[in-house]
């Protein structure tokens, strides 16, 4: 570890991945830490990220930019860093700096590309636990997990059940359903079916920019809501098209909006990243070697459980939230439920910083 | 007009579109009759389509073919040709006969393509109204409206205030939302960035079939519902995987039945034709003339109406159907609204022809 706020732990090999594979050089785990750890080390709270954002959660004295969680998390905010000791974890597989399929084999000095093994949610959790275990932490105060986050933070529970006295799951779920898998499916297609994929061996100059934008579109329509489209945009047309526009062209301010969104997005994140752990989200059960949710919570060292969910979640739909509750709350463990009244979909927890805001104050308070 | 299964009226030039174009070739629409139409000429259901489907609604002594509403149309079916002659158009700019973008210009002998004009839902409309001219019919029975068909319904009793006694919308709306925009337009996106698009110049042996599939893949996605996925395929993997196959290919059935189900239909359908009709399902407002439904509805000659919708239709979502039943309703027609319980989604009217067939059969007895 060094000081500096984008701080890492190598992991020594060999990493045995979930598919067997074993991996015979160091893996790079990039994390980020705001407030102070005390010095009981007990007022630590890690935060699981979803599929697209780094381990900048917020802007800290050595990082000024915003942060993808800034509302939410820092001094007087609703995660308090006078407080707690906050850690965001870049998740193994992803392209900020954490090990995976863009980073440099050190032997050859290639990108690793598809011979980097298939990550799983399961290898994504153990490899956060030697961030932890190098900060000294033997139990953290809260892990929060947002999305896949919420898998990641399910997945470390069960292997170190232990690991921590609060748990917080937001928008997750305990496993992927049909209807979610089948949109990922579809954006995973976009990309591989672009020409400049190249089977993975893209040009780091020639990106398969068309398919990562058709993914991303796609993501930007189901992340969020069709009531939160309605009030923003209803049929509201663009001003000012030129004469002669294509026959196909934007119309409507929906159009031109998800338009400009998805060509912003794609040249920050690695398409091989983004079919990898995309992949991982379909392929994650949390029950599989168990009856159900049930069995897997038993008997786990959790002390208070919050699960928050939206109305229009179309990637882990509220029913998914409420069949986490009702398995921990079958096994008498302190748990809540809350259904925020957020209009933004899945990507309300990003979003609407009033309602989540408020949740994870009084959660923490 | 001929005798055979497959009928057709050509409209003599000019044909003004709603864009303003003057096209000035004759165009073809073509129709198909089931059942006998009686000496008073009372009892015509026209039946106008969605996207997609021919006129070959059901199967008659010329066409043993199983039609696209097999089901519903027939001796003895829901909507009963014993009683009932029922008419059914294939839409101007679809592909299975009426004249298109991929219709043939007279002169040159080759395939307009794009230089065919902008098609509205008005337009289709009111292309039809010669068939029913042609068959001396003055007054329908009724018209039967689903998806697209219903925004072609609706923009044929505005323009033709007297043309029907009955009118039933099936999963319709008065206009697209945001959300349904969003996804036709990346379905757009994905054809048109197809290299074997050629700005609609395809050769007919090597069509933008990726686009095509792609698009096909979100519509299957987005017609049906979760629930019914949920129940049919949950988690259930693909037996008999290959050893060594690719790490994002397909590893659950509701992968493989989407792939498998996309591929059979692109082959079919003429991309402009579909990127036409996409564009015109946008485009259609039934109150841009007006200050809402309720005045566009005020002065119809209808004598009964029937709404039915679903509960989770991505498409047009249940409010949409609720949204017209109330103009209806507030300027005192006789109008029913019916949410039926399919699980199928949007596309629950081609499915589940329990629902659908009751419902009808009720409404026709």
């Amino acid at each position: 570890m060094n000081d500096i706020a984008k701080k890492s732990v190598i992991i020594e090999p060999p990493f045995i991945f979930k598919n067997g594979s074993v991996f015979s050089d160091p893996l790079t785990i990039v994390y980020e830490t705001l407030g102070t750890l005390n010095t009981k080390k007990n007022n630590a709270i890690l935060v699981t990220t979803g599929l697209s954002p780094s381990a900048h959660i917020a802007s800290t004295a050595d990082d000024s930019s915003p942060g993808w969680w800034e509302n939410i998390v820092g001094k007087d905010k609703p995660i308090d860093t006078n407080e707690y000791f906050v850690i965001c974890v870049n998740s193994l597989g992803s392209c900020f700096g954490s090990s995976g399929p863009s980073s440099k084999d050190p032997e050859s000095g290639k990108r690793y590309r598809l011979s980097f093994p298939e990550i799983s949610i399961e290898d994504i959790a153990s490899s956060i636990k030697p961030v932890i275990d190098g900060l000294g932490i033997e139990r953290l105060k809260a892990i929060v997990g947002p999305s896949m986050g919420g898998m990641t933070a399910l997945s470390l529970i069960n292997q170190y059940p232990n690991i921590a006295n609060e748990l917080v799951l937001i928008s997750a779920a305990s496993s992927s359903r049909p209807f979610s898998i089948a949109l990922r499916s579809l954006q995973r297609s976009m990309i591989t079916s672009d020409p400049d994929w190249k089977e993975g061996n893209y040009n780091v100059d020639d990106l398969p920019l068309e398919g990562m934008k058709h993914a991303r579109f796609l993501g930007m329509i189901t992340y969020r809501s069709p009531t939160e489209w309605n009030k923003r945009f209803g049929r509201k047309l663009i001003q000012n098209i030129a004469e002669g526009a294509d026959l196909f062209g934007n119309r409507f301010q929906i159009q031109d909006y998800l338009k400009r969104r998805s060509d912003d997005f794609i040249s920050d994140f690695d398409p091989n990243s983004y079919l990898y752990l995309s992949n991982a989200i379909d392929a994650f059960d949390f029950t599989e070697d168990s009856h159900d949710i049930g069995e897997k919570v038993a008997n786990l060292d959790l002390n208070r459980i919050l699960i928050i969910g939206v109305e229009e979640d179309y990637i882990f739909p509220f029913q998914c939230q409420e069949d986490l509750y009702n398995a921990f709350s079958n096994q008498k463990y302190s748990v809540e439920l809350l259904k925020l009244p957020s209009i933004n979909g899945h990507d309300s927890f990003l979003v609407d910083h009033e309602n989540f805001g408020s949740a994870l104050a009084k959660f923490f308070k």
